[in-house]
């Protein structure tokens, strides 16, 4: 019997427990709040990740253990992994908690991205604003998630307000400038890696965000193929080069036909929710497998899939039910503005089914703008 | 939030509870063993299905009820119906729980089946051969399943043996004698009817038995169109008759082209466990679909698939994982003899694909005889 700990109670444990379940495991949740979701499906153990008594009893009943958070500190996950198995390990994982760090080691993986520069102090983000052009974004390096710890400078006269929503995190968890990408379409590449070295990579998924929050995917994306060997490529490298173990998503935005990497996701990812339905394997389960050593799943696609995500509230679910090939997700979270509470996903063998079927969706439950890009880009 | 009792905390309780967690259900499992295998998944009340305290707890706890089990008193069923909405209703279930009843109930409804005949004493053993021929089964009314309860009868010399084995119990549980249907194949329709009356079922399901416990499941089933609409239109006849709410599976054999119906189990069924990866809804998210009367999935198969039963103890999962289309279920038991431990499904997008992999599996598990009947239907 092997039980495996989540750091981390939110969805993603969720649907790892609910993945992990037919490969007979068991688990075990650590979260700071006593209300995560996961908890409905797997014991939990409500305390801080830096909580050393709360490490060191959940080291005490787990076999392996890894995260639905990637902002655990990494100081936990390395004392953690004194005492058990960690997959994805302290240092991949560290690597993707600072932006800078993540973006220099792209470029020295030869991975495109766009030009970037460290900002400390009021001074030396006039000089990044220089150096990466505008308009551009001025991000917190450590700590952001859905789109928070980013503000967008159009001009030179939005240089104060920026520093004055940002500047005072400089010290704590850092501060990068970007260039602002006018990209045609974001993709990720969703990808697992074996313990022993195996990678394997689902279709390539087009991603829109909305207020810096995903929004709606589409998989596989309607691409060159040579696009998707590109994007598997660029996250074959950094998983190699990171020894990397588990499912992790690499953001990308496309322009031109060029990919420019913007971040790597250190866990499962929500561009990948369509993998269980969409997919042979789901990304949950390929996850797990790849943390306990088994074979890796086949990531093939099996028809067309869109996934919506319900954000703040969760919508009726009558209209998705009714459709052949709509599947519901309800976290079992409380409503709460701006919180991802579930998702659905629309699966269909062909494309332009899935199109007929989003926009039914779309109009049935007054979510015309969610469904539109999707619907426009099946229907080409 | 919306709690869902399950009577019998088996592994179709478990896999319910993982299916309709994505719906945002809340479980509370009632059995009388404590390591229950649901319990891991779902909260568990442990306590006998005649314990009217236990049930009254259960009740005060859930908003609807439904099985795992379908030897559960009656009376239990009635009692709790009268508490919380109960799907499928005790009328349904006491039917199936009579082999007699139920065999009638066929017979009315213009459901061919095999010759039988009630069996209340040895005199009326001599009787009932008589009147339903010789090779028979006899078999125990109530509470029989998976091949137990019951006693070959090949010639005249077998009646004393086979009154020795089962006489005992035709007081308790009543007997029935029946015609032995030298079959061609075994069949089975898994439907499901929802609480306006919407009813669907899968497609035509291939089933193998070993010593009368299912080893093996195909579908969708090779047959002409025919065969299945007239499946399908048993099952439809008898759901419609007993007002069902719920999935069920209604057990056929089939002998030069003609379909004789064995039994039927009021629950989701061991041979529709290929629904999970082999069609679009599975058979246990839409058992809950219909229970809380909510829009029925859509039944289409997804390619081929076949179910392999893992009994007494579970084999090495690393030739199913290490299959494209190879998948997993493990209940989470204790090994025992006889005991249904786990299975696999293994699907593919084309069934002369499906052979091979079988093929493949059973060689590297040792289970040469497990898939071989179905790789041969496979390969016509
Ligand atoms: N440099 C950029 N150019 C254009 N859009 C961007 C840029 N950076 C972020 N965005 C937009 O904001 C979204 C969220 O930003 P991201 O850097 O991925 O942060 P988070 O960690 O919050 O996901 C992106 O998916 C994209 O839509
Ligand atoms: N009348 C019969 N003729 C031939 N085989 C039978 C007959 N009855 C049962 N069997 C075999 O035994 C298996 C189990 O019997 P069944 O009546 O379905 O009982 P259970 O409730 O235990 O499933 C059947 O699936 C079939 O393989
Ligand atoms: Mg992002
Ligand atoms: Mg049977």
């Amino acid at each position: 019997m092997t039980t495996v700990g989540i750091l981390g109670g939110g969805q993603l444990a969720r649907m790892l427990v609910l993945a992990g379940a037919p490969l007979g495991l068991r688990f075990l949740v650590l979260d700071p709040a006593a209300d995560a979701c996961a908890g409905q499906c797997a014991p939990l153990l409500v305390g801080g990740y830096d909580d050393e008594a709360a490490l060191a009893e959940f080291a005490n009943h787990i076999d392996v253990a890894t995260f639905d958070f990637e902002n655990v500190p990494a100081d936990s996950a390395r004392r953690l992994a004194g005492r058990v198995p960690v997959f994805p390990g302290p240092e991949a994982l560290a690597m993707a908690q600072d932006r800078l760090v993540e973006k220099s080691l792209f470029r020295e993986l030869g991975i495109p991205v766009p030009a970037f520069a460290d900002v400390d102090s009021r001074d030396a983000l006039d000089a990044a604003v220089a150096e990466v052009g505008l308009p551009c974004i001025l991000k917190t390096r450590r700590l952001g998630y859905d789109g928070k710890g980013q503000f967008r400078i159009r001009d030179a006269g939005d240089l104060d307000r920026a520093w004055e929503a940002l500047g005072g995190q400089a010290q704590r968890v850092g501060l990068i400038a970007e260039a602002f990408v006018p990209f045609d379409q974001e993709y990720s590449v969703v990808a697992v890696r074996g313990r022993d070295g195996e990678f394997r990579a689902w279709p390539l998924t087009a991603n829109w965000h909305v207020d810096g929050v995903l929004s709606a995917s589409l998989a596989p994306a309607d691409v060159p193929a040579a696009l998707t060997a590109q994007a598997q490529a660029h996250a074959r490298a950094l998983a190699e080069r990171l020894d990397y173990v588990g499912v992790f998503a690499l953001e990308l935005f496309c322009r031109d036909g060029e990919l420019l990497a913007n971040e790597m996701a250190p866990r499962v990812h929500n561009s990948g929710h369509w993998t269980i339905e969409g997919a042979e394997t789901s990304q949950f389960e390929n996850h797990l497998r790849a943390v306990l050593g088994l074979p890796l799943g086949a990531t093939t696609a099996r028809g067309h899939a869109c996934m919506l995500n319900w954000i703040g509230a969760m919508p009726d679910a009558g209209p998705v039910l009714a459709e052949a090939g709509g599947h519901w997700h309800d976290y079992g979270k409380q409503a709460r503005d701006g919180r991802k509470v579930g998702h659905a996903t629309v699966r269909t063998d062909r494309a332009t089914d899935l199109a007929e079927v989003l926009a039914r969706v779309g109009a049935a439950l007054g979510r015309e703008a969610q469904v539109q890009p999707v619907v426009e880009t099946l229907r080409g």
